[in-house]
């Protein structure tokens, strides 16, 4: 049994025991159980020394009492039953387990001995796990979720290996406020047995997986990582925010899962050897994920700037070119084009400020332009008034404007086709077209923006953010040889 | 009359005309004069050549014609007719005006010389204007609002001077989702007449405004800009983020309100001189407002970290260091204190992990620290279920954990006494304790997150972005020597 094939044992069980099963709501093992006996649909065995029910299911005294196979066992209680559990899966040919408290080697001394000695139990069963002191991981796929107090997560391409749990958290409450939707999240704990590159090697092959996240305090194989990631960006993204890179960050990294972090320079130039995105921030995973999942992986690094309106050009052109990308001038067969659709007192350059309103006629010259390789649209505010973009006159230009909700819904219908319409082109031209645009929260629920949301086109708050998206990508596009670097 | 009471005629008017007044809905002359006469009371006045009445009130076919004294006029016209619509203002003895329309300096040309003209014009009668290529203004105390197709805007301490009208909306509306509150805001265009400089002076000495908010792309009297600026940020901060640094960036700037942006080392060094507070993102406007109304001055940049878990903590301590602050031991004695709250788990260092959950009982330890000059607090996301920051137990370790409902109610209310405890220790030793959870939207309503907001405790929504709004905060202190630099 190869690896993939055991991890399989680990997101899509057909048998879960729950050793420490509780009914007092607020303890992981009642938690857990919950989450497995309300999702997905598989064999569930609370483990409890001292109950015949647990939440109203039968419990066994012992794991090696449950009548069939147990592929996977989650085990919630304290440290220091935790090899005696072991022993136990191990003594029921258990496949792969979670091993949910900490209590171990982050706490050095003799919780780094008694992790040793779980590792070797397990190890002489061929049991793979994850953690210790973890948060646990889920699968929307096979609907599999041990990680509880989860914000909703929504069914996706996205899968996240999280050396914090507590991160992990933050991550996917971000992700679903962005419109991204998760296949797989590991919260990886202190990586006892199963690695960040077991991980990885997992996802690499994946076909639910598209794009790879990880949040990395240390690596233990970093050779491995790098060989693995050189093959897999070579089919799909992978984007890592790293930390630790200070000293205060190391010693916190180490107190926490045990790791070493490394020197930042060596991972900066690993990571890029490799191809791996490096991200900075927290909310740079999500917005780096989205522009990755959206758009085309553009040829070139010329961006044109699409404005409504002059400051948010000039910002998106400074940061623009801050991220190294290049804000060239329009052909002029572009700019007549634009003179024919734009007011007379549009900006005639690149940023385009259409002193007026950004609309679909002034989207297309752009995209047809040979020097363009990708557009950014920055517009102001998303207020229920509507978001012009994609319909072709602006509200105020119409006749039947005395009819305000007739109006709306033409204009709604017009922006879902112009919508599709830009959505081919930019797989024509094989150009991204990424949206910056505040959102109100009334606006979220609209066709037009689920419809953005759906194939990850959620609007960027401010055009900065949307620069720095697109020149991740363009990174990623350089790397593979599509883009001229 | 000096600027600051001159200006008091633009910011709070007796009586108010809209030269261009229109019924048609989406039109400037209709949108502006639609707020004048449902907002504040004041004497408003429709100019409009062909109408007896402009949305149900009497219009005047002149400025000239109205029969009392005119303290502003709003002139909406296209540009072409602005000459003339000044003159007549010039000859009424107006104070005060703003030119909403485009097509002046910014398209160079003959647009220069109209602006000059317009210029000439209002200076011959003393009046002093804010525009042309504007989107209007705003004084929440006085009820005037001249700046249509605004989000909602809370009334505060904060006024923000935008050389881009669209730019401005995203920050009003970033800022009313962040919980701050606005004084005056001013969509400044081409500051033909009255220059940035100017609002900044008037801002200076304005009692309601207690930090300045810029976006700048030119300044066109920068010494004085640099003088006012180092004596108003002696009384009160200013945050400016300044773009055009790049040369697509200027270039953009230069089309879009015909401003010379100058070199950027050159703004940095002098920014620092004077105490301005420079920023790089549009988000940094409203985190860094936020930092500064609702944290005392540190003492200086010795900062804590107090995290429910490794991974938030690791962050906060790499972006902290990152920022040029510091992340020190703990005290012994502060370390005893935590022993005696804490479970034998915790960190025992600084980032304070207390492998469990934040509780209100360890930041009073971290307070009294004298290593210690503030606190950041690193939390996952707040959902309905509760942020613990600010009560004494976890929930899980109540007795009452049966009744849900009624414990959900005592931990609130525990949590608003502990959080006016901790306003008062922060007040008490000078120590800000900025807050990092994820905020679920259905949070926001409760008792708890209001009252953080209404005093500008709006937690950030990662630990990266809380520490580098902190180490604004701790740069402004140093550049007022409340800080050990």
């Amino acid at each position: 049994m190869n690896l993939v094939q055991h991890l399989d044992y680990l997101f899509n069980p057909r048998s879960v025991a729950v050793v420490g099963a509780s009914n007092i709501p607020g303890k992981w093992g009642c938690d857990i159980l919950n989450l497995l006996l309300t999702r997905g649909e598989r064999k569930v065995y609370p483990i409890n020394k001292n109950r015949a029910e647990v939440l109203g299911v039968k419990a066994y005294s012992s794991i090696r009492e449950v009548p069939g196979p147990v592929d996977f066992a989650v085990i919630t209680v304290s440290a220091e039953a935790v090899p005696a559990a072991m022993e136990d899966c191990v003594q029921k040919g258990v496949k792969t387990a979670l091993v949910i408290p900490g209590g171990f080697a982050e706490i050095g001394g003799d919780g780094a001995k008694k992790e040793q000695e779980v590792l070797e139990i397990a190890g002489r069963g061929g049991i793979r796990f994850i953690g210790p002191n973890c948060a646990g991981h889920l699968d929307t796929f096979s609907e599999l979720f041990t990680a509880p107090y989860l914000p909703p997560v929504r069914k996706g391409p996205v899968s996240f290996v999280s050396q914090s749990g507590n991160l992990g958290l933050v991550v996917l409450a971000m992700g679903y406020r962005a419109g991204l939707g998760f296949s797989k999240y590991i919260s990886s704990g202190n990586e006892a047995d199963l690695h960040f590159e077991d991980y990885l090697e997992y996802l690499g092959q994946d076909e639910k997986t598209k794009v790879i996240l990880g949040y990395v305090e240390g690596l233990r194989e970093s050779r491995r990582f790098l060989e693995l990631a050189g093959e897999i960006t070579k089919k799909k993204p992978v984007v890592v925010m790293k930390v630790g890179s200070t000293d205060c960050g190391a010693r916190a990294a180490c107190s926490h899962t045990a790791a070493l972090s490394g020197s930042d320079e060596v991972w900066d130039a690993a990571f890029k050897q490799s191809g791996v995105i490096r991200v900075e921030e927290v909310r740079d995973l999500v917005e780096v994920a989205l522009v990755l999942l959206g758009q085309p992986l553009p040829r070139g690094k010329r961006m044109a700037v699409l404005t409504v309106g002059g400051g948010l050009g000039v910002i998106a052109a400074d940061a623009l070119r801050g991220c190294g990308l290049e804000v060239p001038l329009l052909s002029p067969a572009t700019v007549e084009k634009l003179n024919r659709v734009l007011s007379g007192r549009w900006s005639r350059g690149n940023p385009v400020d259409t002193s007026g309103d950004i609309s679909y006629p002034c989207l297309l010259p752009l995209l047809e332009d040979e020097n363009v390789d990708g557009v950014l649209i920055a517009g102001p505010v998303w207020a229920p008034a509507g978001f012009s973009a994609f319909i072709s006159t602006p509200p105020w230009e119409r006749d039947n404007l005395a009819d305000l909700e007739q109006l709306a819904q033409a204009i709604e219908e017009e922006s879902l086709r112009n919508l599709d319409a830009t959505m081919e082109l930019m797989k024509r031209y094989q150009k991204p077209v990424v949206l910056s645009v505040w959102v109100t929260d009334d606006v979220r629920s609209g066709e037009l923006y689920k419809k953005l949301e759906r194939n990850y086109l959620t609007p960027y708050p401010t055009p900065d953010r949307a620069a720095k998206a697109l020149a991740r990508l363009v990174e990623y596009s350089e790397y593979l040889g599509i883009a001229r670097a």
